[in-house]
């Protein structure tokens, strides 16, 4: 079969590779019906060394499971599944918590000798507790915006619900990529009335504002936080859902806080250290969220997708095939697509 | 009058002062029965450069009303009071919200031309937002413990309530000074069933064991960080109350917390940077707290107090007059006492 492989950075190439086949009891392996490519693929995509053999990539995907080990119960062959972007069992005691991401048998996709999602099909691990079946067919609309529910969506979903997003708090989401979209549309979801955008991407920023922003500040840096304090009466808003993982951006949120007020980070950080100091503790600044445990939320969120009450999928903009995987990278990195579907 | 003024690092003397009056029509003025030297207090004691002229120091007080401002209503002259560290109004949206450390009018005893509390009398701006009535006479054995709640108890509190201690987390308190016993006190008070506290003065641990906490961990650093973890089946606990404010104390917390769980700040940062990168982010840890806004629990706490259920003030293991104020500082900073009552 086919799938993609990472060599370093810019190279990412489509490959042969062995078809995926059932190797302990409690796995499934699942054909690819839809995958997509993530803003946190392109970290290695922009730095990662080079390497003499590549190493399979992609983590979100949903599919058809074709085989399935003998202790899998509640799936069987021709089910559509989507995958959260961390496999799970889902009975450990992180688990039960809804933490899947620190699951104690868990892992990612695409390490440690599992597939990765962008290719033409997976052996999934733990499929029972990791897989979620979905009740349309591969035919369905429906399929990007239940695509999402591996990754992205849950992800600002995640931002939204550890920062306490309510009715009651104001909200910023800084950064218009596909997860800051996805951040708005779930602080929407969720109830918030206020929510300020902070992007300059035209296009993305008025994708926002059908998700539900109010207000878009294109400002960076300073400019930036003195907009939104201007916006808010200088107080700056309750909550800010920070979707971009670079330290300016952490800085950012830091400054359009408010006090008393949460930061949810769910942007991979590309620092180590940050400011943490009296400021942020003079005005009882929290900082939270992590990587999305996406298993936990997907039953909740299925039912709005499945409604057609949210669009999340309107994110991708571009889709490929498999073979394009590199082209779709490219363009992503490029900022010419948001975020790119690949249809096997 | 006489009051506590710091000149400088190490430099702390008792003067005369102006007595002080009634300047705005919310003022009050209070003769101080008790007051105490805070942990806090020792950061400037340690490193502040030498001033010609000396400033009021101290913020926690509590004492007989002597005079009222026309618009102060609920507080007459011999009503005995406690004054929370930070003054407020009590009424803006940040105090409604029970953030009175944020009032919009608030702000700190001993800065702006508002007196210190470590003398024999204070004006209070905004008293009756900020002072709360103590249903006993200025002779009560209970004044320790009740003083306890203008800063050091309601501090140990807010790091427990924003950690979000409950009967099923597991805690670790780092730091076994007054705050940190403090903590241990409110995470048993809030129903936590397993408190490890880190520290090494074994008349300070014991008084935490008394006050709750079931495991002493006297190592530092990394040998303090694998005993907890040695201790929570290597996982660490839900729970982290730092309790110190320093950044290797910071670090420890950071060791020992479980993944998905929380660092409550409440010992003021001695540092600008933190680490908050990638481990933090993919365990999801969560980093709050703050300067506690001790006015939102005295109500909660005062009961508890007064019934004698929790007795916060055993944390005082020394007594002065106000001249001797300095050579309490000088024990603090010495450990030879762990926190300093101050009987004018």
């Amino acid at each position: 079969m086919r799938a993609t492989l990472i060599y370093g950075a810019g190279d990412v190439r489509v490959e042969e590779v062995p078809d995926p086949k059932i190797q302990r009891p409690t796995d499934a392996v699942v054909r690819v019906v839809r995958s997509c490519i993530c803003g946190s693929d392109l970290w290695p995509y922009g730095s990662r060394p080079p390497t003499e053999q590549g190493d399979r990539i992609g983590h979100e995907f949903l599919g058809v499971v074709e085989d399935v080990g003998a202790e899998v119960s509640g799936l069987k062959t021709g089910d559509l599944v989507v995958a959260p972007f961390v496999y799970s069992d889902n009975t450990c005691d992180f688990c039960r918590e809804g933490l899947q991401t620190s699951c104690r048998h868990g892992g990612f996709w695409a390490t440690d000798g599992v597939d990765g999602g962008q290719g033409e099909a997976v052996r999934v691990p733990h499929a029972q507790g990791t897989l979620v079946k979905l009740p349309v067919g591969e035919d369905s609309a429906l399929l990007p915006s239940l695509l999402t529910l591996s990754d992205v969506f849950c992800t600002g979903h995640h931002c939204a619900v550890t920062a306490g997003v309510t009715p009651r708090t104001t909200v910023t989401v800084v950064g218009d990529g596909a997860v800051g979209l996805s951040a708005v549309l779930s602080a929407k979801r969720l109830g918030a009335e206020r929510i300020i955008l902070m992007g300059r991407h035209k296009v993305r920023t008025d994708l926002g504002r059908d998700f539900g922003a109010t207000d878009i500040v294109a400002e960076r840096g300073e400019e930036g936080v003195a907009r939104v304090r201007e916006l808010t009466g200088g107080d700056g808003t309750h909550t800010v859902l920070e979707c971009v993982g670079t330290l300016p951006a952490f800085e950012m949120a830091l400054g359009v806080v408010r006090a008393g007020g949460t930061i949810s980070r769910v942007g991979a950080p590309q620092y180590d250290q940050a400011p943490l100091g009296f400021d942020v503790f003079m005005n009882n600044i929290t900082v939270t969220g992590g990587v999305a445990p996406a298993r936990a939320y997907i039953e909740e969120l299925l039912p709005d997708v499945l409604e057609g009450k949210i669009e999340p999928g309107r994110v991708f903009d571009r889709t490929v095939s498999v073979d394009e995987v590199p082209d779709g990278y490219r363009a992503m990195a490029a900022r010419e697509a948001l975020k790119v579907l690949v249809q096997p």
